[in-house]
């Protein structure tokens, strides 16, 4: 039955990297390959999600302690496994995730400072094995991506912290990119937008036809339709 | 410096247990002696702490996963101790808390059955060394206090659970109380009023002996006033 479960896909990258629009080309082109996907996101994905990313995002005359943030974020992760993620997985469909744990490693451990090993402490307590079995991650320079969130309206709490604080989220990100070098797809998301919509097109298409015919073979209810 | 620190009291005691009333029969006590005290409560005392609050009483069409509750909880104490509870205790000021980590243990480990290394695990993280110095447990029979918490309205999601989660709970306290008696004081709560209130401030007037001559050979900005 392992090797029915739905593919786990996350999507990460720092501030104005075009997540929302390169999830919704990802999601197009899966859907009309006849995959079975649940597009979600964190912090989010649940009522309980959803209240919590509104806390964190609201600004405050007082910080947020970085411990507060990064518990509450395992919280939302916690609450979007049972209710969300874990069910749709086990029903063999695929889950489309718009940042995962890998961001509280780059936002808390590298931006934040909290060690790592607290986040892995988490990881494991909240997780168990599940990890994502495909990680998309756009980069660029950060002076790119801020320059594109600004352009998107007033900045929410995380996008006022300081430049540097991007560059550590960045550095996080390059780092863990090059220790799970097989579960991530590196989009150079500094190209004009129809370039890094081919680029995740042709990751799309391998996983597509690495994956599908394991979920060909037994057919089973949720399980993506040939 | 260390024996400058203030006292910090926490009040434990499961639905119906008359906490709110009981604190402030103490903190009047305690303020008329000249003590400068801050009263606050979990999950709550911040503004983060009382939108997490919020997001765990909302009765909710999905079950909240125990782990999520336990993490929220957690990240609103992380939040307490940074902005309220610490920076209190270090100018000397004594800390009333209506509730703390020993309802982590009686609720979400006692009532949810969450493995308590868990619980104790997520203590060391967040809290380091620091434990309350004296918790005042109220404690009576789980019917009487059900029948009290249903006179004051519409059940919230906590006072819908059944019987035996309640009554986990407060074996759950009887236990942390039998573990560390030296910090428990355990107050029969299923007496009428007027004889916890005797109770209670026999226990506060013990503290008061044992605890203000500490404050009063070196006075600092923020000690108890004599």
């Amino acid at each position: 039955m392992q090797s029915m479960r739905g593919l786990f896909i996350t999507v990460e990258g720092g501030e104005g990297m075009g997540k929302s629009t390169n999830i919704a080309c990802i999601s197009d082109y899966l859907r009309a390959r006849g995959v079975d996907l649940v597009v979600t996101r964190e912090p989010g994905g649940t009522g309980l999600g959803e209240d919590v990313r509104n806390a964190l995002l609201r600004v405050r005359p007082e910080p947020v302690a970085p411990m507060a943030e990064l518990l509450l974020l395992f919280a939302a992760r916690a609450q979007h496994l049972q209710q969300v993620i874990l069910p749709a997985l086990e029903a063999g469909q695929w889950v489309l995730c718009d940042r995962f744990t890998d961001a509280s490693y780059a936002y808390q451990s590298g931006g934040r400072g909290i060690d790592a090993a607290v986040v892995r402490a988490l990881e494991n307590l909240v997780q168990g094995e599940l990890r994502p079995d495909y990680t998309l991650l756009l980069d660029a320079p950060v002076s790119i991506g801020l320059e594109r969130a600004r352009g998107r309206g007033e900045l929410d709490r995380f996008e006022q912290e300081a430049l540097d604080f991007y560059q550590r989220v960045r550095d996080t990100y390059l780092q863990l990119a090059k220790e799970s070098s097989g579960r991530y797809h590196l989009v150079d998301a500094s190209e004009p937008l129809a370039e890094v919509q081919r680029q995740l097109l042709v990751i799309c298409e391998e996983l597509f036809a690495c994956w599908a015919p394991r979920h060909r073979e037994l057919p089973q209810r949720g399980a993506p339709r040939q």
